[in-house]
């Protein structure tokens, strides 16, 4: 049996990052004999971490955090940089199979002096092998994103066509190796209400998104649309369509917190290893109680080990 | 036992309004002994539908529709409009005690030579008395939106702390009558991803949202936020709000539609007499089958009767 070398790291040390690491590790441990984990967090809290889960877990630590806990600071942000990087190196170097990353808070890392927003940039500057696209996978809803953290009105303003067929064709080959289908549905959701009602509500799905859907069947890619975004996810959650192309972030969260919260998936495409995440946040104000959920942690660490074994 | 007088509109003829109106009116006749109904539509349509229902209904007609089914055209367009103006007529002269609308088609209306790009629209200008916000209402989810039927575009360019409070106070009213709580808990949605994340993500929120939250509780109404858009909604659901205000369309209808799909009714605000209309639209590729499911708007006349009731 092949082994699964993961790369999980405690994200915002100040945050439920560490917990919900330790709580879904222990569950993944326990039901895949064949998985071993490298968790990467600050010296202490990773060694820590690791004794409790025992041997099929090391720890790989970087400069201790010395806290506050509850609260995103300078400090805690560059712990989850610096645990990020490190998980980047494992994997640069094959030394991981895949990345699972616990939640970072962007004001922190603003706070430490990065530019980037989160992971998803990171990441793909760091793994790219291509275009890079955000995901979330659920149990009825997959959606690929065009945009990652912008606000609205940077996310409305960059929509092209070249991108939605970028994304279409990560979400294609994501879809159809994680689904076994050779042509998943693939449904573009619009930008405008009633997908611009033939041009009266917004001239994008005419001039931007409605010339992609032809681009990406010539590529392979079964897309249409792009259809009303107020109905199009619910047609997706009743499997008219296997996956969505969203345009920006809360038109895809939204539905997918709503049908799945706290157990969907962040799956960042067209990386050179698997990473996955889970879809909340680092929930500071939950920090060091022993009370959070480890589910999103957990769906997300088996999700990273499905999607290696269908590596391979 | 006093009398509930509605008008109800067949809505675009070449849609599915005649038919879910005659469904649904049947099941609202029986269920409720003190309802009747004025249909308004193209003459022949609305007496056939009219008779057919029984001697609680009578039919006020325009000019006939002469067809086609199945897509929207200048005539269905004009005979929509009609329609609704002569229903408003009625309740501008106290001869109902609400409106109850089905589908049209902004295409249609356009094609009419109209400006308008819908009832609520039409509805504002015509029986508003103060500032009139579009609704949804259903089981678990009540929000009201601070825009209509605009592009995304404008929608995010025309964000305003004053309209957010107008529509948490029009909210508010709603809901404390509604639901018979005095002080409704409100919750302002984000714009932007994250609500911002501190500034990081758009300014809009501690530019234009963070000020209406200490200006609609001046004026007593529970409002909270501005909170991230992709979990709001759920929160919602899980009842930590009593209703949300929401930005933008799609923003409101994903949400709505998703966990209340063709159950939840639209809802004008702000107008003389309660308006109510199902969450759908015409449905014109379904129109002339009889397969058309009237629940939605059933749940509208349901609730125009529960707001009439509310006003006594």
């Amino acid at each position: 049996m092949a082994t699964t070398r993961l790369a999980v790291t405690l994200g915002d040390p100040a945050g439920i990052g560490p917990e919900v690491v330790e709580k879904a590790c222990a569950v993944l441990l326990a039901e895949d004999p064949s998985v071993s984990i490298v968790l990467v967090g600050s010296a202490g809290l990773a060694e820590g971490v690791a004794e409790r889960l025992g041997v099929r877990v090391t720890a790989e630590s970087q400069a201790p955090f010395v806290g506050p806990l509850g609260r995103p600071t300078a400090e805690s942000g560059r712990a989850a940089l610096q645990a990020l990087m490190h998980a980047i190196g494992l994997a640069k170097r094959h030394a991981v199979d895949a990345l699972v990353t616990a939640p970072l808070s962007k004001e922190a890392l603003a706070l430490a002096g990065s530019a980037d927003r989160g992971h998803t940039e990171i990441l793909a500057r760091e793994l790219g092998v291509g275009p890079t696209a955000m995901a979330f996978f659920s149990e009825r809803l997959y959606v690929a994103l065009t945009s990652t953290h912008e606000p609205l009105r940077t996310a409305v303003a960059e929509v092209s066509t070249a991108r939605v067929v970028e994304v279409a064709v990560l979400l294609h080959r994501a879809l159809a190796n994680f689904l076994g289908k050779a042509s998943p549905r693939l449904a573009l959701a619009a930008l405008n209400p009633h997908a611009g009602e033939a041009g009266l509500l917004g001239d994008e799905e005419q001039r931007l998104l409605a010339p992609a859907i032809p681009q990406a069947r010539a590529l392979g890619v079964d897309l249409s649309g792009p259809h009303s975004a107020d109905t199009v996810f619910y047609r997706a959650f009743e499997r008219e369509f296997d996956g969505v192309v969203a345009l920006y972030h809360d038109q895809a969260l939204i539905p997918v917190k709503l049908v799945a919260f706290g157990q969907a998936v962040n799956v960042t495409l067209g990386l050179a290893v698997p990473r996955t995440s889970p879809d909340h946040g680092t929930a500071f104000d939950r920090a060091g109680k022993g009370l959070a959920r480890a589910d999103g942690m957990l769906a997300a660490l088996r999700t990273a080990c499905t999607l290696v074994g269908l590596r391979r």
